[in-house]
């Protein structure tokens, strides 16, 4: 599975966790709807400005969103092997 | 100053604390050198997934990596202000 697939995923995930929607989380960021749904999806790489923006609009540190995104990765390889 | 220029500084910084070159650095990320030193010099917004290669050519995870950034991007605001 990839990268952007398990970030798109934990995006979504602590999206949700705030209640907000997609428009709310573009808007706080800065983004366009549209890419924050390919960011979720994991059809988009985002660079690490727009990893930063959405990061800060879910009120976490670029650090706090990667490790959550490590974590569930984790998470995903155990339950595999 | 711009997130990528405290990026690359930080990603020189871990870079020289292991004694390794651009080349070496560049080649265990699976990188053009070039862009290696593009990347340190803040001239280029790399993607999460360059970020998560040069973490893992740092021997660090990315949220490490960002830690590292956050901190050194703290330290510098608060010398100016």
């Amino acid at each position: 599975m990839s990268l952007s697939i398990y970030f798109g995923r934990i995006v979504k995930r602590v999206r949700e966790e705030h209640g907000l929607s997609q428009e709310v989380l573009a808007d706080r960021a800065d983004l366009n709807r549209s890419y924050v749904g390919e960011v979720e999806r994991g059809t988009a790489m985002p660079s690490l400005g727009t990893v930063t923006k959405i990061a800060k609009a879910l009120n976490l540190s670029p650090s706090a969103l990667l490790a959550r995104y490590e974590a569930y990765e984790q998470s995903q390889l155990e339950n595999v092997s």
